[in-house]
């Protein structure tokens, strides 16, 4: 398995030369753009790895999926799904341009910035940086990794640069669907995007995603089977911004990408997969990284289609 | 089992009245609103049904994939994709609101009108009657039923009053996606929407799916492995209209939806299930049937997620 | 008074350089790009030109408000006011991306293609044939010239690739907004664009604009004063593309653009202006057309603000 | 005249209880819905009014023209329209579902909120309550009323509630169109919209933009006379919000309207008319101003087209 994962990044490894870095926050140009890790975490409890797999990287927005569980968590699927919907928008992930009608209808899902910022507000806690504590803890837990922690230069660097979600979530106060301090809920989602993962990480949180609910080697059982099924749903339909059809047939399982590089994979009972490698494409995914899971999936039959 | 759909079928009966007839068409407000059927093909060669199983309606959208299927099996998945897309496009299934931009990336896919129409332009055949002949040929084939046919009634009425899809097909014209005359292919659009068939028709097509190519009980392939996963994927993220991420979260497998009031869901390496209901939501899926398969996918475990 | 407009004509010639041929209708491309010619119609009964004023070329958009004229003669100003609105679309001339909202209230206005549509089946005839000869009776009385014909090349180029004009088309006629055959409208409407004119045509119908429905010299009336204020007021916000504002602003009088070069300018109670120069901007306007314009506006104060 | 005037306040009465009051800004519904007042400045050095004239209420976005003036006097003509197109957008004035392209290119105008923002920054000052003072100052000289101030009850109330400016003021942050802290440019923003007028204000303003620069009686000489053009010109094509068109057709002189009920007209060379009628239609202009205004048209032949 190893052989076949350092086989597959030998053969991925030209693609980061098809992406770039992101550049709309001024931080995230740092990393080095050729770098390619994965780390994959499966049923039989034993973690693989290969590359850069050990290489940190703000989770950005793969922490959607995990602000989405824990407002799960702390309101139950009904009052979630009231709050925020759950189609595909067909526009980019910090997209503006929708008509009043859609945005009091159901076309704002959580893998979008604007979906992942309301749900924000669903989080119990006094204070926003309680709410934040709390999830904070959550990602630990579903990382097994209690070391995790923000990267503050990150984190400042988004809240210094990040007008595009001030204007967004200004337009959910607009329309009722925040109403609590703007900045304050954009404090605790700008520090949600910042906290620093690495492909083991990520493999852990898609491994309990994968086992529905419950952590992998110990077993425990973190959120209760329906939650993670909503959320892979949603991965599937959303995760990989409006190239979430192109993965659906490439790749065929849910996932979640983010601007830092990192792709989190879920295969439904028998693996969680890690993967990093900052060169993006277009829309915001990692280009080599995608090629690492087109060819895993052929190689291992992933695919649940 | 079949105590188990009957079981399901009376308490989601109540629901055929939230829901209306499709009107667009004229020929579709003559059904009957209150019929409620289901058929399931099942891996173990043994066909289920219960309710108004036997009833005959339209194909109507459910029969996109099949014009998928059959470009595929003509042209291969690359010339295909090259033509049509495989994103969500966050609109109805007749939305003709496209920015150029859109029209010319990958926002059109296959379960939408326009992307369906230009499908058909891919079939082989030298005229167009020749290409929708081989689309019915296809058709009998996957419903193992080589009496279907099509509802002249219906035809004519959708010719007559299909100037939505006129509209979207001459865009397509503009932009280049659609070089044969606008009639004619439309013609063999508006026939396959017209082809009449029961739920048992689609539980054998949706097994087909299912079984990645192989018919129920022969077992004789049909199209290729890879078509099956390429078709289910787009079911998954954009079968069910404008509803497909709702259907995701609570029902959690392919499925495809038609105005008629059918709906074939995809059970993968499991079952087909075909489902009939004309009852509609806003969105154009079968109020009752929807519901039937959340029940069915509760009970059964059917969710991929 | 010819001195001036030799001068003008010598100092925007450069312009033609920084347009192209309009190339969606093939017939357009042989046009000459470096013809430039103008011709004023005063309220003194005198006509002046310069350059190419004798050249023919398809009246195409500057078509739209005699279709408007003949309309309101037809019909009155209530109803026709009803069937089309007034309001800029903030979109080029032959955008589609309506939303069925904007569709159904008066997003749509007669000097985009859409309304101009809409706006053949409201003149009075038997048949399309007999509405196209009164249009093209009116357009002879307005341009005091009874030996205007249509091009019959343009016209069966128009009608050959008007694929766009179809869609638009399909789209009223779903709305209820056509109820005739499309084809025939259509048929009515290329006629109409294909008409052929020169910059002396175009002075006297601009003329009889600006003198509320008198011809020039006899002062015959042809039309009520209120449709004059009423095409007036509609050539100002919406006259020349989605570059009306900056008309507006720079030139400041009613004018309508066609792709075919033509410029028609409406200077209330004092001149009507014919201006060709196929050369067009992005907007689909005559680009050294609208600099002869600007400055005729600033050494005659043309400008009604 | 003043017999007119009330004549026709009588006759358009009955239209204000087809309106109501703005109620997105929470002060602005303590007004009377019934108030309807006219005032009249002539280039004969007259003033007449009638009705209730005297009654103060919030310029609103009557500012917008008053903001483009300060704005052209600052920076010249060049300058300003680089920075701010001129087209009409064909939505409402605090429309946000633009597209990328939209934004970047010329389709944000000075009379819709998100172009008036933008114009804030130009005005010249250290400090935004320095521009702001500026900007009132211009006011006070142009309506000859050196004690105008604003309404700190409504400056205060659009602050608390202001959010979807707020979200336009990010999202031209994002693309680069302010540099400035979003906050205070809205500070002056928001306070330019509750400067407290009366009809004679509008009037005296109105008259300045019909006169080119000149005040009444004085005579003085504010503001170079193409500023006037230029102002008025867009007045025109976009004053009225999405209503323009119609206004235009129905009245036919430059316009601005605001919130807070009132109406500023323009009538170039002869005359500035100030309205005031809280009760607005569904587009945020006044329902019995317009009326007043259409029959006012009518009698004393102010249409310019």
């Amino acid at each position: 398995m190893e052989e076949l994962l350092e086989k597959i990044l030998a053969a991925c490894e030209p693609f980061v030369r098809q992406g770039k870095l992101a550049d709309y926050i001024p931080e995230l140009t740092k990393a080095d753009p050729n770098d390619l890790g994965i780390c994959i975490q499966s049923s039989d409890g034993r973690m693989r790895h290969a590359g850069d797999y050990h290489k940190c990287f703000t989770i950005q927005s793969i922490v959607k999926p995990i602000l989405l569980l824990q407002a799960l968590m702390d309101n139950g699927i009904a009052s979630v799904r009231q709050k925020v919907g759950v189609e595909a928008t067909g526009k980019p992930f910090d997209g503006i341009n929708y008509t009043e009608q859609a945005l009091l209808s159901d076309h704002i899902n959580p893998m979008v910035n604007m979906g992942a910022i309301a749900i924000c507000t669903m989080i119990q806690g006094r204070t926003y940086q309680e709410k934040f504590q709390r999830l904070l803890s959550l990602t630990k837990r579903l990382a097994c990794n209690p070391d995790l922690s923000v990267n503050e230069a990150v984190y400042l660097s988004e809240k210094r640069t990040g007008n595009k979600n001030r204007a967004l979530a200004y337009l959910l106060k607009t329309y009722g669907m925040i109403e609590d301090d703007v900045e304050q809920v954009l404090d605790c989602y700008f520090r949600a995007c910042s906290i620093q993962v690495n492909c083991s990480d990520l493999a852990n949180i898609g491994f309990t995603l994968a086992n529905h609910g419950r952590l992998p080697i110990s077993g425990e059982r973190i959120f209760p089977s329906e939650y993670g099924s909503y959320v892979n749903a949603i991965l599937m339909t959303c995760g990989m911004y409006d190239g979430s059809g192109e993965f659906a047939v490439n790749v065929g399982v849910p996932a979640k990408s983010g601007v830092g590089g990192g792709i989190m994979a879920v295969v439904p009972t028998r693996m969680g997969i890690g993967i990093f490698s900052p060169a993006l494409d277009e829309k915001g995914n990692s280009v080599a990284g995608i090629q690492v899971l087109k060819q895993l999936s052929q190689k291992l039959y992933l695919s649940i289609f």
